[in-house]
């Protein structure tokens, strides 16, 4: 029988993509969709590309009481903010959540004010709250009742450098995380900055030194390597509806080879369905895994220089959101991690 | 069981899309696949968005004798004019062949060195191919044993005048078709005109009133009607990735009123699952048929200047190439028409 | 001595190219600017591009009556509808004004509440207005004390039929003029539909049958034919900042040749400094004007089905916009008439 | 009266820009130029951005010999490798030359095989070369027989880092060099990368640890610090045309104040017509520098990771190529440093 699940908040470029991938997904329903903006309209008025679909919902408000008792699992993908007091009333009323917003990523409630301009609202919550990266979470995403679905510059970075940091041999200092990222990352929102004519035939840093990932990987690093990481991330943005693809440098002693950090790669990621190292002269494009729940990984350690450059790309959307709310979906279900999220790129 | 297919020439942008959709697709197995240019490579060393796909696929080369006997449809993704030898040899071999080529669309072998400059090597061949479009050939397409799959701009023109000439009424002069396509369509093989900092930030027409779909859709429009049809063609050139939209404007009698018209075409199409009317004030925008095998249509009649205007939208690689050409084999080997081929646009 | 000029609306994409044009003009001086929006601040603050230009200019509010009594020529960029008023302003004061908006391009004042919604709420003025295309109405542009500053998209048709329409040979009925527009036409105030991610890689036509620039082409189609001329306008959004392409279709009897119609073309515009007839199979890509005050054009004639296709490119924002402006500009003050404007495209 | 310069290599990007920005240079005349694809052909049929343009000039080959001698300077825009020989005969000749190439921006000639795969044809003549970056080798370039344009990406990362070097404060080692560039630096000539729809849409990093740029900068920075500077360097392409954004990373000592290091950018930079160090909160996007000779420049020092970040952007092919080119012809002949190239950015 079919698992039926809800989404909160499907207009934003998120939200519209939880709608497409569980609506093909072949064992769970989608049963409740909601949006402010849009209440009260059918799916395919909203969205034109559903045209060919023939469903019947229509988007309710966000309400926590109008949720159906009977969703095994509610995906939020409400603005930042605004979804930490919808959570913590979906949870009181049994719901276990799938929140895509940033509202519990940091278990270190101080950090909020510093890195997102206010307090938590609700704090206690946060120790509730796991880190929904299957790679490395994957264990106690099965049993959570509350998944803080990574941010998706996080997601590129994290799968670079796990390995190093699982096995020890990430340095604690002179990460230096220069990402780059399509313009979806930031919303469907208009606003003068993602204007088409100012963004098209452009290319910016922006929130340099200040972005508010950055705690985000510091925290998921420091606990994987077991002792306090700091970076410097410098994210830019590209003129392209989709992708991220993060560049990362780090130092590197000098009798760590080439070939045994891609040993080490492939070794940690050799049951993962959704990370692949390429071959070792091939580096990866944002296009190949635009549209799929992949992140594509490769390296090169420069001897002169003794820097490791570790490239990382993945769909923001996709990996970097929605793709692995769901993988975090099947695996709280029951389900096989993959299942809905096989899709690769529809090139060009 | 699975029905074993094959893919000759599967490096350029339609046979990566009919790798793409038949890797996917859940009642055949693709099993056999060819590239004179990438012979014996793996599929995912050649498409690196394969690389998550754990596939044992090598590329064989192209002659027909290396076709397994036991393929029960080959599709044919080879250059124009060099795939007709081909076809004959697989047909002779008997094989059923659905050519994504040109070199079986028009019936008439003196068109042949009018519109593609030179002769037609098989004219005898040309009467046994059936024009593989399933909305108005669905019953002889079942049967056939040589598809030629329809042209990218003569798909989304048909689709938007066909309804006119099964009912008569569609003009035989005056037809004017405006039509815009993505930058794929132009095939993979780099060209000084598809440069990068050639196409992008700008926008051209090209091959006035002589390009080579012209003749496809007068033959198409003048069977369906049972009179001559003359049209003209003005192609150009958008810089994206993918997309048709054709604007169609016809001179139309006054009192033919608009909503009569969206009736004619609500009925002729609604047992149609892959063209879509829209609603009255939503007109088609490439996006939102981006990846995947609908046409969307909507129609205006304006009766200040007696014109009626249609446009219409398809993704050129997908219900104007590949995708047709799956739904085509569906019907030939009597699958359900549009399994494997559900996907809808990721957007944005 | 350098002649003083006042900019009215400078943070607009006209109004930015205008302050750019003016203030490397050789023989004006940009004396004063005005912004709502960005009023007390300095040029290079609002417009970073002007960082290495040594400018004192503040941005004023657009109250007529802070402008300077000794401005030569005041250009109101402001938007539709808020213009006339500051227009009249203007002339009661004395001055000589350029104005961009659609406020005074409409003789009849009865075609204001059919296609811009709302009646014009200076109707005597519209009589005064002088149509500002130089290149059939430079006489009375030198004498004009009220410039109404042609649309971007009935510049690219008008200049594409004029030939036809003064030679008496314009059909009256039957012009399709498809058009085709880069985004920086839509304006610089951000809007769901021209949200980057909305518009890039799609393609779509917009306000069919219904664009408020159709009456303003043909009420100078039918001034220059001299008798009453309609036409069917489809305008379409691409995926760039500038340019604009139109496709115009014209019934066309059967006897004109199309060397003639070329000899004609050539005549019509043979001193004419930014009109340009390309070589007979050279037709215009929009790249060729980007930046420049130039229009392209070329045509062919299809002897198969009867129809002239004339095909004209310009940039919406310099020939469609600010550098049409100055051009009048220029005749209004007795200045050469390309001085300023000689700017070719910067390709790619 | 004007001098008169001749451009080698005229139908690239680069040798395009040389003839846009020459022939509408105030001071010298553009009287010779040279395509070896092209040759025999006028100016406009080749570009046709030119038609405007009442020029005669026609292609001639680029055999030194048919230079004439009254050529005050000669820009060789000519594929590297194939340039070094010309030039060597063109000095011969007694002109003095501007090579956009890279065969003479090294000075040691080993660094050839190493970085470009082969031996430099002219070892001797490398050491009569002046590096041609005017904001730190005026002086030289003034006396210069031959100039060796600087490279586009080193141009960009000198200009952000030669104030750090002069003072003495630049480390040595641990600089990170993260760089972006629009596909016209990857030339004109068609190429399966460069194909549009290879490009549009994606995103990607190339020859890392590799790219022969690299030996270029540590040279200049070498040179200005007065000790051997290391620096690990990664390009990445960006889907537009022009434009290239350098990020640099440099680790800094803590007691290195922000505002110290901007009123030494500031002070280093305080006569430079083409180089802005924007306002504290202003980073760089390509587009305010395109089709500009500016380069614009900000920075921010990280306490909490002890890093120094600083954002630089040019018009690769001006400030990166063509208008540098002009910069130091302009030295070379006497003229006012910025004479023809004080255009600013056609925005949007």
């Amino acid at each position: 029988m079919m698992k039926k699940v809800a989404v909160l908040g499907g207009t934003g470029y998120t939200g519209m993509e939880l709608l497409r991938l569980l609506w093909f997904h072949p064992e769970v329903e989608l049963s409740f969709i909601s949006s402010e903006s849009r209440q009260g309209e059918a799916l395919a008025e909203v969205h034109p590309h559903f045209a060919g679909v023939s469903s019947e919902l229509v988007f309710s408000n966000s309400n926590p009481e109008e949720v159906p008792t009977d969703m095994e699992a509610v995906f939020c993908a409400l603005p930042h903010g605004s979804s930490a007091g919808i959570v913590k009333d979906l949870l009181e009323r049994g719901f276990r959540v799938i929140d895509l917003s940033a509202d519990f990523r940091l278990r270190e409630s101080s950090l909020y004010p510093e890195w997102y301009g206010q307090d938590h609202p609700y704090p206690s919550l946060l120790q509730d709250a796991v880190y929904g990266l299957p790679e490395v979470n994957r264990a106690c995403i099965k049993e959570a009742d509350l998944i803080a679905n990574p941010g998706c510059y996080p997601t590129s970075v994290l799968l670079a450098l796990l390995p190093l940091a699982r096995e020890g041999i990430l340095p604690e200092k002179g990460l230096v995380v220069d990402a780059k990222s399509g313009v979806s990352g930031a919303g469907r929102a208009p606003r003068q900055a993602f204007h088409f004519p100012e963004c098209q035939e452009s290319f910016k840093a922006y929130r340099l030194a200040s972005h508010q990932h950055t705690p985000e990987m510091e925290q998921e690093l420091s606990d994987n390597l077991g002792k306090e990481v700091s970076l410097i991330f410098t994210p830019h943005l590209i003129p392209i509806n989709r992708g991220i693809l993060s560049t990362v440098y780090l130092p590197m002693e000098k009798n760590l080879k080439e070939e045994d950090i891609r040993k080490l790669y492939e070794d940690f990621y050799s049951d993962e369905e959704f990370v692949k190292l390429l071959g070792r002269d091939l580096f990866p494009e944002t296009r190949w895994v635009r549209g799929s729940n992949y992140c594509y990984l490769n390296l090169r350690s420069d001897s002169r220089t003794g820097t490791l450059i570790i490239v990382s790309a993945i769909d923001n959307l996709i990996k970097g959101a929605a793709g692995q709310a769901i993988q975090n979906m099947n695996l709280m279900l029951g389900l096989r991690e993959g299942v809905g999220l096989q899709q690769i790129a529809p090139l060009p």
